[in-house]
């Protein structure tokens, strides 16, 4: 951390600068300049609180060259982290996961025929709400408990993975008893409390970037959890807000790279709200994977013009199968491969 | 609402969206222009679900006229909505209420005085967090309930109302019990299942601006407490992202003319949180006033450079003091004045 | 168009509307609706002013359902432009086109060192600036008319195109004389007298999108050239603002379906400038061609380290190398190829 | 300057970068820290190129300190800039200049009348576009030369100032000629051109702020100006890209404390770009006289449902009055008045 002092500053406040880092237990080193001195903190370990320097006398601005967070950077853990799932798959190997389904629990009719067709194209996990968070408070809400036991069906008839949404603590309990991965959406990034309790229960956290938080804040959410005693978090890329309607979010494909660089956790894209147009969903799929990504979560439905949420970004089931063809043959180009069920003969 | 159908749609297509509509119990009104239809929809009152209708088969794009909130609009409820607190006074009618204190609950001197100290610059309200969000896990998260009782010693003692925030449903039931006024921080904007809580609760709530949140979505957020049952939201802007670093936010100001016109709750402003810098705020409390905001959430500390969070925007009791000299008169420029406690004889 | 009237518009404001639209040519269509009446204009081409009506007594808001352009559009011409280059190459077809050099022409070997790497690795068109638009002064501002007579010695060895950027009107008219393709920078996208320029003379015009633009004034300022003779533009996408920090700009790969869908120009990629970062730039590549661009635009320098501008976005040889391996091999997933020189034997 | 290594970065490297600092004619001081060395570059004087040393090998970042302007700074020159005017008025002192006008000129009646009018309600300088910088090429593009002639028969009749519009180095060549100050819009705020070429010739310049430009651009391209020969810049800041388009743009009133903070140069506000609507005009004009701006310019027009352009942000006059007395009023709350012209005895 780098303490910048007015051009003006006295002595007294240079002075006064060193105290106050010394007093934290750090190291101080004075730099005059030819403008101005600046004062460096030496030893940080990511867990300076810079609003005790910030406001002090003759301090202008605080540069933090250390990043804010610990134990989800490359520094503290170099190998990736790997998340083993019940099936015997990992999240954050050689392999690309799919997670796919619709965006609501519907119906059973709706979820199990999802799920069929789901796992007919090589997903291995199974994605819908039971609980959504939903912008308008006289939208469909989710079916609740109801949707978590269609989602515990569906799971026992085709054997594959669920994750699925909790919005609160008391949803949390109720999610983690059933699902296999927890999801945090991105409206809860930074509901601290939230993620307190995630880290708090067994099940591996699907965390979603909030619509506009930065790649530091979004590893800071994750860092919550792990510093709460839970290690598996899988980050997820699903667009930030910006100037231009044209898509619902612009998908930054960038934050993969940048998370890799800066973290162990594996991160996945969600292409369905990071355009909300079915027709651009398969491209942006693609470059995913091309661009590093450790698995997709895709919104598809039996039938997207009947769906109660999301239609218009669902794909058809038979888009979804031409486009695992397409991201499994650029998976190898980049010498990866789509996860296969462990057990399977594909 | 307007359906845009694509170039190519076919006549079953448009016939198929009419359906839908009259199905949903509103009225259809096809209109064929030079390039493509669009089917009106007829008698919305802010409740539609725009996601059955935006994933049928010919459709390009959904536009909505209507707003898709209700019961907090201006057309709901043309006069402002007046909220009455336990000293007599209201929020929302001519007078600026002026809540300030500091970021943090630290010790009962660092509150006691605080309290005396924005009470003697004519400050009614009492600002001060006993539950912290914090980005980090390892900074100052607050006192908690501790905290609570020392904000209700502070009232004991001052006479000034209380706000504090409340992040999750556990937090909320304790900040309800003590506070007069309970805030939902801007990274629970659209934390639903607490917002719901609120509107179950009797205090009036301060609902603040999320970080990348339209007006819209903001007045979507008042709108889920309304719709549970609570009708004394003040709303509050207190800065956006953007792409400049220079101030920590870009504070909004447009946002209190807007909101004003959209509906009938009362909006004041958070210059600390809208810069970031102790150096703006003065400046930025004035042009609130001065857009007409019904009101200013400020920080002041007794010993800003001592602060345990948010110091270098915390203004010095003295700064404070000047300030609310100067938005008095800018006050009276416009036709309102400072709200003084019932009973005052300033 | 769809103009919006107030709730208590009048009779008398909504036939001042009706009048006005009839005035300018086209058709108006009164709706009433529950809340407030809405005025459809029939028959736009696409070329309706909207200021014309905004500003009306008892207008509320105008939304656009035409797009406000015309040449570029799909719409207007639904097959996608094939832009023939003076080699017997074609932007826009089934092959997907690689330029590539230097940030800037920094002396005849640099340049033709690079030409000579770029042309062995596959690349056609060789990039490199001139004239450089620098955010400051005092940066390097380009060698100028010695810049284009070494790009001409580069082409006259190597048998690759030239593409270059001019920055006024008499940069220009020397750019024109030299180039194969002119540059238009992402900061004059909106230099209309500039745009107006480049519609008047025959080279074939690369336009990078605004650092702030939506995609519908990037299409507007192709219009402008269109709409001056010059029907050959090529589009580019290069990264667009945020809040976030952690890259030079963010990379909106979903522009390039997006484009796709409303034009029949073609769109490349420019990942040196989307990311700012050497290391990302080659997945940033794969991602761009898995997405559909019709071609790609990298730095490349022989000595990155040893650059004048851009260094730290510029590929080493060998990474550029690998990178084309890399991007070939994904173009043949989604049934394309790079474009190789006619003539080659490769 | 402060360059951040990589934690992994080899003592070569280090000296690498020490070596490339001091060959630029600066000193070098690494710093050896827990994590991984940074080598602090002392005696930078705001002309650094980065782009020197942030592609050295083992570098991971570079940080600046020091401001990237030089002659626009407070620490060049500490006082604020006074630019006279030809009437013998000054902008940048304690009187408010204001400037209004309708947004194009349109006809001889248009302008003089609307010269009247805003005459008589105060304002000092006459604005209004002779050549237009419009994102449709269909729309109105102004009356060019003869726009000008209009505007210096109407400063011929009411003594008003001029303040136009110049696009290109042709156009500015014109502007120059006739219009007290020249005005560079939003777009082309970073035309370096343009800039270099307002800096040789005698106007005071307003310089606009870009859609999405930093501060500290705007401070670089202002610097453009300075170092080309011309001192006398007016900034003005007009609105920001922003995610919500409930406003044409968000204003961004703390823009002209941050301003007045690091730079000398003088800062006015544009509140009628800044919203877009005209009903939020008179509230924003106050706010920015109340947060500090040096002055307005305004968009006011005899009949702005009649204006070939921006009439929904136009005043209607007897708007423009009312607005008029209030930031008078609030001038003088903060000690400053609005500016009269000299000789007036108002």
């Amino acid at each position: 951390m780098l303490i910048v002092m007015k051009p003006d500053a006295t002595a007294q406040e240079i002075a006064g600068v060193v105290q106050v880092i010394e007093s934290m237990g750090y190291e101080a080193l004075p730099m005059p300049g030819r403008q101005r001195t600046t004062v460096g903190l030496i030893g940080n370990d990511g867990r300076v609180d810079a609003s005790r320097v910030e406001a002090l006398a003759g301090v202008t601005e605080v540069i933090h060259v250390s990043k804010p967070y610990k134990q989800v950077s490359r520094e503290w853990k170099p190998e990736p982290t790997r998340i083993p799932l019940p099936d015997g798959t990992v999240i954050g190997g050689r392999e690309v996961i799919v997670m796919a389904g619709p965006c609501s629990v519907e119906s059973e009719e709706q979820i199990l025929t999802a799920a069929r067709q789901v796992k007919a194209s090589g997903a291995t996990v199974l994605r819908a709400g039971a609980f959504k968070p939903r912008s308008s408070p006289y939208a469909f809400q989710g079916l609740g408990t109801v949707g978590l036991e269609l989602l515990a069906a569906a799971r026992a008839e085709t054997g594959l993975l669920i994750v699925t949404e909790a919005m609160d603590p008391h949803g949390l309990a109720l999610v983690s008893e059933v699902a296999d991965i927890v999801q945090i959406g991105a409206r809860n990034m930074q509901n601290y409390s939230l993620l307190k309790e995630c880290g708090r229960q067994p099940k591996p956290v699907l965390l979603k970037r909030g619509l506009s938080a930065t790649i530091s804040e979004m590893l800071l959410s994750a860092e919550y959890i792990l510093a709460s005693g839970n290690p598996n978090v899988i980050l997820c890329e699903r667009g930030i807000r910006s100037f231009d309607t044209a898509t619902r979010n612009v998908f930054d494909l960038s934050a993969i790279a940048v998370t890799h660089g800066l973290s162990h956790l594996p991160i996945i894209a969600d292409p369905s709200h990071g355009t909300g147009h079915r027709d651009m969903v398969p491209a942006m799929a693609r470059a995913a994977v091309a661009a590093g990504a450790d698995g997709l979560i895709i919104e598809v439905h039996p039938h997207p013009e009947q769906a109660l949420s999301d239609g218009a970004q669902s794909l058809f089931p038979e888009q979804f199968d031409r486009m695992m063809r397409e991201v499994s043959a650029i998976a190898e180009v980049i010498g990866r491969s789509l996860l296969v069920p462990v057990g399977s003969t594909t």
